[in-house]
């Protein structure tokens, strides 16, 4: 694919395509590995340009994730975006859940169930599926452990442009489903995430898949910037401040960095005054690829086959491993890894003190975030957001044998009397 | 219960419960049935303070249903909402089904799905759960067909009040799990809605629930109100306009006669211009007692018992259903029932055209304007919103046997040629 990009240079921010191993840059264009050395490509900026977006910009802009697009890769033409009205997801004050931890610091939940296909996915593919269609490209495409498959089949139906989906063949029902109602072509691979990716790295190199953009393929350089837009939310939601630290679910890793990415980058910019914010990464027990490195001081993540119910973090060999290491080392953080059933307590805690229903994934978090701070890796004296990336009613299955009316009755007072809720 | 609200009768525009029936007029309080004729009561207003609200105040506001505070019976003080960002809901342009349904002008959904519990419940627990703190309640409660359910028991989470939360023991999976795992008290009923719902109006004049709040029995006048957020988020986000055709799904019929009464006070006090709009309700043919009296030119509704797999909307013995059909029948609107496979097909139509993933109560309205337009009652030359309330989510049974993956693959290119995927 030798598209170029049609967007006007002058209106976007990102200056070329920067191999995150070598160094060596590229022209902006479909392209997501580096000639030299096949390191992974993302997108540089020119510092005047992002140096140029002020606070009045971005809050003069729509209550979505485009408000920032003064420092995306695209879309700064409105005319161009796909805006499914993702982003600007509520940032709930967690006030009982910090009693429970023991926190005197304000402790926040950064809830990205409340996208329109209910995960931080929807950014990534919010920005992706702009690129692809300035870059030319005719499908889009991905390989999902299920909330990736909801948002690319949600956001192919609302513009009209063909989509195929490839899943682990053992998805929760509901992503299956709903990636399904959407229309689109659904194919389900027998086989673990891993293999499904390596799948979808081939089959971009086919000459039938040339004008078909793999969001987390050949266009992962756009799709990874969509992630930043959460750091970037929850610095203006907290008054453009940073918080001192911030708990990260890790499946490929790239959320992670892209948080640090952009909390770097305002402060840079001077949209926020510096300060010296701790990232955390967690992951389940049943896929911790990037803990056992930190756990075991490497700097090399090493492959595992992934089990447990946190499949939507279910990546043995997480691209961005590294670069997430690299961030939590930086900044003085830390990861922490939790088994099932401290997931399904993670996911019932938050539940109880927030009103937020998080997928597994987001139990992942709630439950790191309590070992953390148990283990005194993390500071209940110091402001922290935990990131919920996707929502409970995705992955019901392990609640269902644990949570349940608490009472069941025939509808009469003398039945209510019977099961003690009346006297 | 005789406590009074504790808030200053100065901050709120409301003067009065007024008995939609004989307009007997009561003090604000916790109080839903008229004395004299036992007719429902709703709040009642003073015109000049709902004239006093400007677009400015609106548009200063927070980006939540409170924006509108000054047209609601409780949270003109900011202290006493409980915001959990409930509102302010994407209002999606659906070209795509406009076409495929022969719209010359512009089709709207408005998708509620995207509240923090996703549905338009959240509304009017937002408003109902900040009277009835207000009013000194220390539980709060409700009968629900789960929508409700969900968002009772969320939201007492969030503030950590207690719940007890009552539905008919034959819901769908999701909605039991998802208010289960909340805590608070879950009551499972062998029974209907109407069944339930009865039950709870008996429960609330016993000496055990007198400082518990049922949303929906004893605080319904507050609780109503919140449904008039949909009428004014629609009419803002279409830039101070009314559409000139609305459609709306009926359970108790009480969020149809909302929307006109939002339509209504903005039209009195100048926000928008007068439009003879028109009002169209949906039912299921499953609980259509609304349709049938529509159908029979009755003015008074007779019960059904409700089948069919639109679970939200099955209420045989709809409260409101008499002041529905006034609204539909003064505006020249209609009512439009349809059948399980239909509504099966109007949750695939909408998400295939504008990835918006309904609940089956979105799978009737859809279908529903699908019948009129075709039918001809709903015309395809004016502006129309649709109110989609639920989340596709939520009700995943009738869709399984219907979606599902295109293929299954094995993870080689081989794989993929032998299903036809490549050449």
């Amino acid at each position: 694919m030798t598209a170029t990009l049609r967007y006007s240079p002058a209106a976007t921010p990102a200056s070329a395509l920067v191999c995150r191993n070598c160094g060596a840059g590229y022209p902006l264009g479909a392209q997501h590995a580096c000639f030299e050395c096949f390191g992974p490509l993302e997108i540089g900026y020119s510092p005047d340009r992002l140096a140029s977006v002020t606070r009045q910009d971005i809050e003069a802009g729509p209550h979505s994730l485009w408000r920032y697009a003064g420092l995306l890769p695209v879309g700064q033409d409105p005319a161009t975006r796909v805006d499914s009205g993702t982003g600007m997801t509520p940032l709930v004050r967690a006030d009982r859940l910090a009693d429970r931890l023991g926190f005197t610091a304000p402790l926040w939940i950064k809830d990205d169930s409340a996208n329109p296909t209910h995960s931080f996915k929807d950014r990534v593919v919010s920005v992706a599926i702009t690129a692809a269609r300035e870059l030319g490209f005719r499908r889009i495409a991905c390989a999902s452990t299920g909330n990736l498959a909801n948002s690319v089949a949600a956001h192919a139906a609302r513009i009209g442009m063909d989509s195929i989906v490839f899943v682990p063949a053992d998805l929760e029902p509901a992503k299956i489903t709903q990636t399904a109602v959407y229309g689109g072509t659904l194919v389900a691979v027998d086989g673990s995430y891993d293999d499904v990716n390596r799948l979808c790295s081939e089959l971009a190199e086919t000459d039938e898949f040339e004008a078909t953009a793999f969001v987390n393929v050949n266009v992962r350089p756009y799709y990874a910037e969509g992630s930043k837009t959460l750091g970037y939310e929850v610095a203006e939601q907290l008054g453009w401040r940073l918080p001192e630290q911030v708990v990260v679910p890790m499946a490929s890793g790239s959320l992670l960095t892209k948080v640090h990415k952009a909390f770097g980058e305002l402060t840079r910019i001077g949209l926020v005054d510096p300060l010296d914010y701790r990232v955390y990464g967690a992951q389940s027990a049943g896929c911790a690829p990037i803990a056992d490195a930190f756990a075991a001081g490497r700097d090399t993540v090493l492959p595992v086959r992934p089990t447990g119910i946190a499949k939507s973090l279910n990546i043995g060999n997480p691209a961005d491993g590294p670069y997430a290491l690299d961030a939590i080392r930086r900044t003085g953080g830390a990861v922490g890894r939790v088994g099932d059933d401290e997931i399904v307590a993670g996911i019932r805690d938050l539940a109880r003190t927030t009103g937020v229903f998080a997928e597994t994934a987001g139990g992942v978090t709630t439950a790191v975030l309590r070992k953390l701070v148990e283990g005194g890796l993390l500071d209940p004296t110091l402001e922290t957001v935990v990131l919920n990336t996707g929502e409970g009613l995705k992955t019901l299955d392990p609640l269902l044998d644990v949570v349940g009316p608490s009472h069941r009755v025939q509808p009469s007072l003398r039945s209510l009397r019977e099961a003690g809720l009346i006297g």
